[in-house]
């Protein structure tokens, strides 16, 4: 890893801010963005001089590597804002652990601790008024890196680009979610980058998704690519299934992502007494649960729609609606989760990082 | 699929060619392009004005699609100058099939046939220039599609554009192949985009690629996910074994791409007379195979190393080195293949297509 002073961040400020212009009260998830954006471009085998400047277009040569051979990968964090108007990260060292798995695992560079966190807090700073207050309000946070090397022979490109975006959120109401249980299509292989959150890992999902929406299922759950017996994740979020009083989901693996609200939860349901089960949970028995009622709850977990609750699942094209109940896991996690995060209550495990 | 007069297609004629600069005795795959490249976008839902134009870097918004999620497909094809002065392409209407196949796989649009066949055509006419006749030359051509919707929502995009790229080659020389076969990487999932010639696939392959080639293995043969015991394809290239006198080759699937070399040699490999056997191939027989002695060649096919004979495999830390054999199936299917595309010999399958 090559060091740079990131203390000397240039900054070139937009001569306007588009704030006025955006209806903070009706975002849609990620087609806002701020004023700035943060970039660091890798050449000669190094990180170069590391900027924060308007957020605009940028040239691309046609032959870069990210169109052809997909060298791409990215990061997704949220920061908040508490009443005293500080702004506050949430395990963004896990992000930036992740962020660094990830280049290793598609070929590209490792960027510097320094980089990636400094490069954040300042831009958060320079635009801290976009930052909104209360009511499920966020910033979401897009660290990514491209391959912007030219030519098309199939090998790793010598140049990247290392950018941070910042668009605000609301609280993500996905409205009601049924999901379709994966037979057949399936999003990583054994040996594969299905634990990166590579850029094409995505794409691959969002034909059988969109098979799945024609049918009225909002996402698909992946089972493994080999039997399709044991139940894996949902397109960007890990998930639980309650059955009695038990919480179980599927231990990581190359296959799956390690999400970082999933490893929160699991801490937190247990520092809650809840019994966390982690090991490969099976179609069957989730069928079997459902048959005879012992299945409670089932929910997806993850930065975008922090938790969120499954109302219902189709396998081998038998539908199975959950029945809604009181205090349930899902409710009681996402408000501890989202009452730390946004400095409501106490952060008793050290989660939370003033920018 | 929308219409487009693509009669119509616009054309912008580079000031100044950049051919005198070339060394076309000296080529490296892949980083030369010409004066011109062809380009479509996809808006509202439909394909937009053709137009030629200088080839030259252009502008991309930070958020779009293809940088975050990945969707981004592309095809390799070459065209021949015979001693006429005449520019031939070679199954031209496989590459366009398989395009469209790919925009399927990963939620793209599908483009329209005479987008892509004028947009090529005219292309190449206008670089006529730049393809060089005889010995081994060609122009490789790269016509590939990105999403450039703006915004981070883990969802298709509702802009592409689609361009034609063209970059002269040599006979590619890959020098000394040795080859290792996957134990624990893999690049495909059942169910997954290994049949398409989408992007994130080629990244996915670099790390495990780059540890072989530490090791003095120039590629990798990938195995299924599941089990590690079929063999399936290498990184660009789809491969050949020859035990005995039968020419064994594995059937195409969700997880190997239907590559065009390999079913071009496969008939005319049949039409020779050579016994072709397409069928899962395990690794156990290979290894008993070069064993017993019975293990006579392998090789690799694709577009851009057109036959690629393979020296050597290792498996399970065990190198096996083929002995060489004179007339080995590769350099007779080589030579006739060759012939055929250059317009040497006659073109009795009715593969090549005139400009
Ligand atoms: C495939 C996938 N699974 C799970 C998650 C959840 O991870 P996290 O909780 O770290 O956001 C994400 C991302 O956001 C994801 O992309
Ligand atoms: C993964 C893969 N396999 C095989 C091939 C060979 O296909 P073709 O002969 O059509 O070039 C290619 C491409 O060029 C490829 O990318």
């Amino acid at each position: 890893m090559s060091t740079t002073q990131t203390n000397k961040i240039e900054i070139i400020k937009a001569s306007t801010s588009k704030i006025k212009d955006v209806d903070f009260d009706n975002l849609h998830f990620g087609d806002v963005f701020t004023d700035h954006l943060f970039e660091c471009d890798f050449k000669n085998g190094e990180w170069q001089k590391p900027i924060i400047k308007p957020y605009a277009p940028f040239l691309m040569d046609p032959s870069s590597k990210v169109f052809h051979y997909g060298q791409a990968i990215f990061e997704g964090m949220k920061a908040y804002k508490d009443d005293n108007n500080d702004i506050w990260l949430f395990r963004p060292d896990e992000n930036f652990k992740r962020f660094n798995n990830s280049a290793t695992r598609m070929a590209m560079p490792e960027v510097p601790e320094e980089i990636f966190m400094e490069g954040l807090k300042q831009l958060l700073q320079l635009d801290e008024a976009w930052v909104q207050k209360g009511n499920g309000s966020s910033m979401y946070i897009r660290p990514f890196m491209i391959a912007t090397g030219a030519g098309v022979m199939a090998n790793p490109s010598d140049e990247y680009k290392f950018m941070i975006l910042l668009s605000p959120a609301k609280a993500y109401y996905s409205g009601e979610v049924k999901v379709l249980i994966a037979e057949h299509f399936s999003r990583a292989a054994n040996g594969g980058i299905g634990a990166a959150k590579a850029a094409g890992n995505y794409a691959a999902q969002f034909y059988p998704t969109n098979l799945a929406n024609k049918e009225g299922f909002q996402q698909v759950i992946w089972t493994d690519d080999a039997t399709h017996t044991k139940l894996e994740e949902a397109g960007t979020m890990n998930v639980f299934f309650r059955i009695n009083n038990t919480l179980l989901t599927a231990p990581t693996s190359e296959r799956i992502l390690d999400g970082i609200t999933r490893k929160s939860l699991i801490e937190m349901a247990k520092s809650e007494g809840i019994n966390v089960d982690v090991r490969p949970v099976l179609v069957s028995e989730l069928v079997e649960a459902a048959k005879n009622g012992s299945l409670k709850e089932i929910f997806g977990a993850g930065t975008a729609a922090v938790v969120s609750v499954i109302k219902g699942f189709s396998y081998q094209d038998v539908y199975y609606e959950m029945t809604p109940i009181e205090n349930s896991y899902a409710s009681q996690l996402k408000e501890k989760l989202t009452n730390l995060q946004n400095k409501i209550s106490e952060d008793a495990f050290g989660w939370t990082v003033k920018v």
